[in-house]
């Protein structure tokens, strides 16, 4: 797999683009904190809206704010002209969603021409940091493809 | 592993009493029609507000009425004092999630005593039904956990 | 993604000329008994030499088995030029690696041009047959990499 | 979930009791280098009669030793009573198996009192390391199950 270690010019404008058509961001309350090359933070408030049963935040929330912190992780490091998209991920749940604020974290672990793998943290904060789940993911690079530009 | 493969007494009145708390099921839309032992089916329009950049359903979205059609199903088998969580979970896209409606399917493919694996599929319904993710989720029978119970 | 959903011409030839190079196989005492567009199944006799410590079947070995099956599975798909890489699995261990023989099964779930996922099963046989894993796994069809031949 | 993030007093020779019962490790001709609390690595030579199709290192070896290695990190925070359990795993494998030795390790990420997730890395040397595959694997520690010591 040829790799591609480096971020393309304006790599955080392309993320920050594409990260702001994400309707869903918006909808949970989601704000992109942090872009490096390949490594993107997003942050939101606990959303009474988006609990489970038990009231702790529901595991699609934390799945789908880590799945945008691997994606946007792996688009960073994507060449210009390419749409990221997500192929599959893996999420540990590994304490409650509880906490007033949340931090996720994504890092390309592997960054190769087609197929790119991050890895996904997930805190929340109350007072202190808990590392309450982790992702891998593993995203493909398309170029050329109608309907997916960034 | 002990087994449990039938499920007790008032396992649908449990399984929606559950499912009608958690917010985030309200919050996306979805709704819950089917209900049997070891079965659980939910359903959800499509929702401009829950899309991904691409203007696909957010795979986040997709894994969360997944997640809760697996946990549910998971959770028909239960005995009547127990709590659902969910250990882990792995999901993977197969087409994008463009439709008119959405339909989630969680069936029981291990009932244990304490974990249950489950597996799900995500449907979009566009004129006809398309397979567009699938899902494996491990979940966590608890009793006696305060916070916990449903 | 564009989809293939059948097989070129000598498909079984290749499937079976492919394993043959598998040493790995040789040596668990692995033999391909199916090989139909889609569908492969490998078996087994149980092996002392690749026992975990209670004595069970090795979740690695049971891994090896299944990945080749779907691994096959998504080859048996591909154009004839194509060579098959995994990118990515997840094992559900449902029960011990206990019986006389296994039977691992690997069925093409979404046949597309790039990526192919499979699912697995994994069956003990002891008088009876009894599933003991699962696998999800996300393989890529690699044409023109030089060493990924077959 | 109550954590564990101690080690109980012998477990160093628990650990390596238990994996010198593993005939699966003796088979493939891996060595257990280091055991601390939480933190196991296995190494091993490349092996001819494990190769897949391509010459690599099969998946399934790699596997097969990631799981010892992360399950072996688990069971070095269990009581010392306890049996160690995979109940999954997910591996992404990101280079070929191609070096002349490997060496995996698993490292303890959420130490819980019934589920411990443990996430792995495997490297091939060849002259210089190299990533070649990740494990995200969760195990349970089991107690007073017949035939599940160690």
């Amino acid at each position: 797999m040829a790799e591609r270690r480096f971020a393309e010019g304006d790599f955080e404008a392309r993320v920050r683009a594409s990260f702001a058509r994400q309707k869903a961001m918006e909808t949970i309350g989601a704000k992109l904190t942090v872009v490096t090359p390949g490594v993107v933070e997003i942050e939101m408030p606990h959303a009474e809206r988006f609990t489970q049963q038990h009231g702790f935040l529901h595991a699609g929330v934390i799945s789908m704010a880590l799945d945008s912190a691997c994606g946007y992780a792996a688009y960073s490091l994507m060449p210009a002209d390419a749409g990221v998209l997500t192929i599959e991920f893996k999420v540990n749940l590994l304490a409650p969603g509880r906490g007033e604020r949340f931090l996720f974290r994504g890092t390309v672990t592997k960054p190769g021409r087609t197929i790119i793998v991050a890895d996904g943290q997930a805190y929340a904060y109350d007072g202190e940091a808990k590392l309450i789940a982790t992702m891998t993911g593993t995203m493909m690079s398309v170029v050329g493809r109608r309907g997916i530009e960034g």
